[in-house]
């Protein structure tokens, strides 16, 4: 009576071994340098899937995220789940949910990002982070050039898309050396109606000079955008003006001792017309440290820094996260 | 610390292959033939679950639906978990939630449909399609003689019931010839109270002459119903009257190069005493196209027949199912 | 473009036996000795999750709830998801949520309790039965003594803290004979704000003659609590005063025949100083059958002793547990 029908319970047939169970969690302490000493143990993502192969060219991916924190369901709910259609290494194709194929960082597996945070231009303008869709990607990491294209319903999660039309997003990076890669970023969309549009560009570079990585983006976005999708990752959404941009740079270090220091600085500008309200930067020093590449110690400082009205809400983040 | 109490993490003893994870994910788009052009990419189902046997006779099943377009939740819930008790191939057991034993195309797995939809009297009339309960079956695919009957919370998932009396449900095919099933349906139940109840009569006939497949069936329904438990698989309930009925006729044939053409007619009728309001018609052109058994592409137009005051409401649906 | 990277789909380097998925399903039925027979199916606790081993001394446990009737938010969510280092025995740590180390029959595995329902006392004052914090545990089933202390957030699953001081909490035992253990719990906390602080006190003790065990524990607690953190287990959370109370003596007996009778004599005192309200006795008559190691059968009787006011509320509870 159930919805797996007639079969026996027990699967005895090789049929296992081509589902993969995968997942992580990230459990937090964060403190916030300010008059109450706000500081609480958390998690940043808790989450498990199932992937596999269905037939050679077709496979799947079922992901969810379990944490309480991300999303604003409160409950555990469908993140990442598509199909895809991997026959063509420069055309394979997966329809579903994911993420927007949009700067860098953002598309920076969130188990492998090298700060605890993305920068908040893109948690604040590639939003919403993940939607509906159907990508078409060419190339992976062992080729010199890569592109990702989407068609994207431009609504988010957990709601159907309340416009007939769709967002197209793409993305596209070239190592032009062994040391050097850079990138674009692209997105037209309706975020609300028919009518009112946006428009973002992204930037990106990325030097690696022996165990020196240097990493930087630029966004820029303007026109409508959608309150409602929420910022990356559950940051809170600030309200944007018509025009808005921001960008990072991260120099990062990888020691013989495991341990990785990160430096990162950062603006972002919620309304470039207006400079005084909003304008933020940040810089943020941290380290890594790998027990293995399953286990990771996440310690950044984040120095926030208001140009106008200076505020006391320098943070200190310290996490574990443990893949499985 | 944990609930799995003391046990070392890791199962060496050979336990593990008695637990089968299962599932399929429906993505989905909805183009709508209206003035605004409804269109969006979306989850039909999105189910994973765990089953396994834990004990010669006894087995487990436990599913969960992501979707967040069903249920009413808005994220992960669980949905089919019950326990078996199966010694006697004329007397299984089992004690969970699971779907009403009533109508052929209710009781078809969601991954088995031939059309996308379910008939609207099916998503209308059977409902909560799941609830609490223990039923007890007879027979199987393999056998002419199958039965099921059920005692049922009649509430629906979710909810503990609100009245002291249970429901009854119950259904039975039987294989005259080879080539035709005959079947049917009842419930007698309290949607809502001690006092005023429902009964429901469904009657189903399968022919399958080669390649050619013919499936029809009749539910009459009539007396109290539960508005808030939703139609089936997210359907938008429907105001009924003291009397309703519906029925359909589908036909399908497997052609030899794995599509399977489909036509399905079917009418919904919410209250009989007053023809001119909501009664409902509907055609159903699509195919289906098996990659294999673990993948399939549906396309369905869907011709919605208003009797008195037609409504630009047809309806196309493109579906891709990945099972795992 | 999901969150696992580039890997391939499916692990072929036995990389998979370290994954352990693990859960169990209790199905119920909850008849009421009242007017209006209240009676339903339905789940206590649904269960799964996923633990195993990353590293040598590091482990992980990520465990969801799926039972709609626990937790308050109607779907599955993250219950005990930790990291554990476990290198040293007797300073084993773990970080993220897990329950409160306070009063043996709250860190008794919720699978392996001998009546269906923990004691009142452990439900309404061990509260939030589960939250956030770092653990340091020693000793193991094998250790005369054995003993946990944690800080913890004080706020319970799902919510950040909202004060900055962290809850103490701690729980040791000692098996002073063979037949004999003795312990105590602790616990200082914030439930609310900096100011206004809580305490409690547990003892317990546990007699094993032969097939015969006989458990007590008692429970004291005074100061400010946090009536949105809830009762344990779902229960509803009553109001309490300054000063609350209660303990339990349970007796319980192995025969040969898998059949264990149980006999619980318990009482709540909600309000020390007012002793006419709230006051509550409760005797639970039960017996468990297992059938093997994975299924058992629980029936339970519980006869409420009000002692100003007496109200029908005599509850038979049927429960059916299947453990994967």
């Amino acid at each position: 009576q159930g919805c797996d029908g007639d079969d026996p319970a027990a699967a005895t047939d090789g049929t296992v071994p081509t589902i993969k169970i995968f997942g992580y969690l990230q459990t937090q302490y964060d403190y916030t340098f300010n008059d109450i000493h706000e500081n609480t143990l958390t998690f940043k993502r808790a989450r498990f899937g199932i992937r596999g192969k269905v037939k050679d060219d077709f496979s799947y991916y079922f992901m969810l995220e379990a944490s309480p924190f991300i999303g604003g369901v409160g409950s555990t709910y469908l993140m990442d789940a598509f199909v895809s259609y991997e026959k063509y290494n420069w055309a394979k194709i997966s329809v579903g949910t994911f993420k927007q194929p949009f700067s860098l960082e953002v598309n920076t597996p969130c188990n492998g990002l090298t700060t605890i945070n993305r920068s908040i231009v893109a948690d604040q303008l590639v939003a919403p982070q993940r939607d509906f869709g159907l990508i078409v990607l060419g190339g992976n990491k062992y080729t010199k050039f890569r592109y990702a294209v989407a068609l994207m319903n431009g609504r988010g999660l957990n709601v159907v898309d309340n416009n007939s039309k769709k967002d197209i997003i793409g993305r596209a990076s070239y190592k032009l050396f062994d040391f050097m890669s850079i990138g674009g970023s692209f997105r037209y969309g309706y975020p609300n109606n028919n009518d009112n549009t946006r428009t973002s560009y992204g930037g990106e570079m990325v030097l690696t000079l022996n165990n020196l990585k240097i990493q930087g983006e630029y966004i820029y976005d303007e026109g409508d955008y959608n309150r409602a999708a929420g910022g990356g990752c559950g940051s809170e959404p600030v309200e944007l003006g018509n025009k808005r941009d921001g960008g990072y740079i991260m120099i990062s270090y990888d020691t013989k001792w495991k341990v990785q220091p990160v430096f990162k600085y950062e603006y972002f500008d919620p309304n470039i017309d207006v400079k005084k309200i909003g304008y933020q930067e940040m810089m943020t020093i941290g380290a890594n440290y790998f027990v293995n590449d399953k286990i990771r110690f996440q310690l950044n400082y984040q120095a926030h820094i208001e140009t106008y009205i200076n505020i006391d809400n320098d943070i200190l983040l310290a996490q574990i996260q443990v893949k499985f």
